[in-house]
């Protein structure tokens, strides 16, 4: 009876343990199927677009599928109307220049394939029954390997596709027109079917909700704008407000996982890296006609790369910015405030400029930026100055670390470790200068010490010193940085204005 | 007469004229093309893979193509095995790893479309003759639209081309089985005859002469290093050399023409914009079995993506080099002297390691770097202690352009620009610290003048002064960067080392 109540008990025990199991696994399920159909619908919600693109393709092959199911067009056009389906399937992009494109590389691609077969097969049928499948063969080896060879050539790298539609197309026409009989007429029925794929393609892409290329491309730009100019300010601010007492995680660590505490680095990063990206589409938006706010003809879509890479030029600067940041040698944090002020506003009002260009961009406006560039100019200028005034900390102050700080500037209260910048400028720079007077007047005895002997004893401290020094050049190292920005901005302002101008923005006389 | 002859002249004229036109268009022309046939002959000189890649996909093709040339498979296989090659057409990639991968998506994308297929058309034939057009042509809008939105998912973005297969292939079989009413010897037909194509695709890739993506993703790893190294000496060697008299070409327009005149710096460019080379060719690797020299099963293909990563981090400190070089702001060019040895002896130090790093990959060697490194530590450590000792020169030393350069310094002889690194660090060194003994005793008087009064008056002055000691500082921002690149070996050795850890590669003993 106790075996079989223990028995009884394990019975029961086993499964209250395995409801819970099973509850939770019900619930991890379901949640995880949830947040699933969550992130497809936030994906989804994030860019409608892709939900038109979708409906739009789903439609698109309906309509060719119709020739088929429907009685009448299928008697007409036969058997081979399938190759409008493949047509759809594989022309149909996302954006209308895209398809254009393809479309041309497709139909190109079958013309070429279509007088190239025609032509072999005259000749192989004059040569006789014999000799008609070996130059067959020959040509398919021969279009096999040209066209191979053809589409890894740099400058035929965008028509990929249309080498592969020709080979493809090639061969079906020939080896069917051989069993058949009849190329000819395999061409142009299978030439039929692609054009209604194509025209069905073309029709649906371009007039339902269209995507143009040249409408991303715009906006991608302006987004690159507005990546540059956050990336910009987050580095400066956390250059700024971090007092080295959390520490900076492992840097390769960092590389791995994308530095994922700073966002707006990795828009920037993704900045750099959408080089390929402005060109695709850049090249996709050459194909559409004119449309939208885009009504030019020839519309200089080619200016956005060019912009584009200038853009990336100033942001290899706020890479080598966060490079700084990131940083093993750090300039003290006082030293960082003494000049935050000044680094802050070089980087709000780069960062202002910045965004203004985009904006204009994203308006279509043009307007002149020499007030702002001007004011860029001249808050890098006092920041040179303040350098300039202040140089003597950079360099020769060995002992700076350990100096007191001058009244007013909190350094222990570690609340105000974001707000050393809110310090009045001034008054901390009329301190400063007081030092500086006392630093000129400082014996050289260090620099004695290490010449006249002595040297092997003061290698320790000598190497201190030089690390210390060269922790107050790092802050040297992130002006300068942040001023080669600032000269940088003019190419970009002429190459945003170049733009403007050819793309005929409109002119906006109120602003300056 | 004399008009017959001035017209005669004329006349004669004309075809002189036009003749020696007509001989250069013909020189010109045959010229062309012979050039275009040259580059051609080099293009597939430069990698022998490029004309294997093509007469493998003309073998493929003529393979396939055999099965309907020849009577006997023609009557096996009959119209299907069209199919066949169209599959050859599609799948055949340029590497084996790429070639797998696809093949893997058309079958699984076909598998998958076949079974939709049959499924969905017995539900059709279920419900009667009326109700089977519109489930199909249902069915086919809800395929077209799913895949199309799930191809646009980041995470299934590489599996675009299965999306595309299963579009076509559903809609393929489904409209020919409704309108031939064998959905599944449809579909079986197709499957036979896609496989036909796809063994015959990956035989060919995979024996004849293989193009491994793991062997090219292995080498353009290397190829990086060496990029990166080439490009740090070009850099350095560029800035030490530049006496200013040149003059730098317009910066926005080197932004254009991709700085023609630095060969490694593009070189350099190109490792950065190269993530998404690297991360297809890893994909791709990912999918071969072991071969050649990597017989690891489960070979840490990955490995090398995270240590390009590192390398990337690496390259933008020598872009922000690079931007210091082209900076309009330039340090002198006899202050650039002063700390050439120092500098060129950081450069040399850090391109050996790297090359050595990229030896060992390529050579597949697991080796320590200590010994490099610390030599790489010591002359950074060296450049940092020499900058610490002369930074008065860096900042306060305002009016050192117009100092006379110490004795034994050529600046006036532009032959000797080159030169200036072979210059005895020791002696000049010596001059300089005569120099920083005088500038410690010299009077702040300037900045006394600028603060006590006449702002005004010495605006223009300030302005100047402040601009030289920023051209100085520019110095120092190239050494800190270049010291910055320095302390990002230490990742990159780290990184090498895992891969070299983790890929198993031959110790050796003999090298520190």
């Amino acid at each position: 009876m106790k075996g079989k109540k223990g028995s009884l008990v394990i019975k029961i025990s086993i499964p209250s343990e395995k409801s819970p199991k099973q509850e939770s696994g019900g619930d991890d399920s379901s949640p995880a199927a949830r947040k699933w159909a969550r992130e497809v619908w936030e994906f989804g919600k994030e860019d409608t677009n892709r939900v038109i693109f979708a409906v739009k393709v789903g439609l698109a092959v309906l309509l060719v599928s119709l020739l088929i199911l429907i009685r009448s067009p299928y008697d007409v056009f036969g058997a081979s109307i399938i190759w409008a389906i493949l047509t759809v399937a594989i022309m149909f992009e996302y954006t209308v220049g895209a398809t254009f494109n393809r479309g041309f590389n497709r139909a190109l691609g079958s013309l070429l394939a279509g007088i190239f077969a025609v032509a072999v097969m005259q000749v192989a049928m004059a040569c006789g029954h014999v000799a008609e499948p070996y130059i067959i063969g020959l040509s398919i080896f021969v279009i096999g390997a040209v066209t191979s060879f053809m589409k890894l050539y740099p400058s035929l790298v965008p028509y990929e596709y249309g080498f592969r539609v020709i080979l493809f197309t090639y061969c079906l026409i020939i080896v069917s027109g051989y069993r058949m009989g009849t190329p000819i007429r395999t061409a142009m029925e299978r030439i039929y079917s692609i054009g209604i794929g194509g025209i069905t393609t073309l029709l649906v892409n371009a007039v339902i909700f269209p995507i143009w290329a040249g409408e991303q491309l715009h906006r991608e730009l302006v987004g690159s704008f507005n990546a540059v100019a956050d990336s910009l300010e987050e580095c400066v601010r956390k250059y700024l407000a971090d007092d080295g007492s959390g520490g900076q995680p492992d840097f390769s660590k960092n590389v791995m996982d994308d530095f994922a505490d700073e966002p707006s680095f990795r828009k920037c990063r993704a900045t750099l890296n959408s080089s390929t990206k402005l060109d695709t589409l850049a090249s996709s938006a050459k194909w559409e006609p004119p449309h939208g706010r885009f009504r030019q003809l020839f519309y200089p879509w080619a200016e956005y790369v060019k912009v584009g890479a200038v853009l990336r030029h100033c942001a290899y600067e706020v890479m080598a910015l966060h490079g700084c940041l990131h940083s093993e040698i750090q300039a003290p944090y006082n030293l960082r405030c003494a000049f935050g002020p000044e680094i802050l506003d070089v980087a709000d009002q780069a960062a202002e400029l910045l965004r203004s260009l985009g904006k204009d961009i994203s308006n279509m406006k043009q307007s002149l930026h020499t007030s702002l560039l001007n004011r860029v100019h001249l808050s890098a200028d006092r920041l040179q100055a303040s350098i300039d005034m202040h140089s003597y900390l950079l360099t020769s102050g060995h002992d700076f670390p350990a100096h007191p700080l001058p009244p007013g500037q909190p350094s222990d209260d570690k609340t105000a470790s974001g707000n050393c910048n809110a310090q009045p400028a001034d008054s901390y720079h009329e301190a400063m200068r007081k030092q500086q007077r006392r630093l000129f007047s400082w014996p050289s005895r260090e620099v004695d010490d290490y010449e006249d002997g002595g040297v092997h004893d003061s290698e320790a401290i000598q190497r201190m010193r030089t690390l210390e020094s060269t922790a107050a050049l790092s802050l040297a190292t992130f002006t300068s940085l942040l001023i080669e920005f600032v000269v940088r901005l003019d190419h970009l302002v002429d190459a945003a204005e170049l733009l403007a101008k050819m793309a005929k923005f409109k002119e906006e006389a109120g602003k300056s």
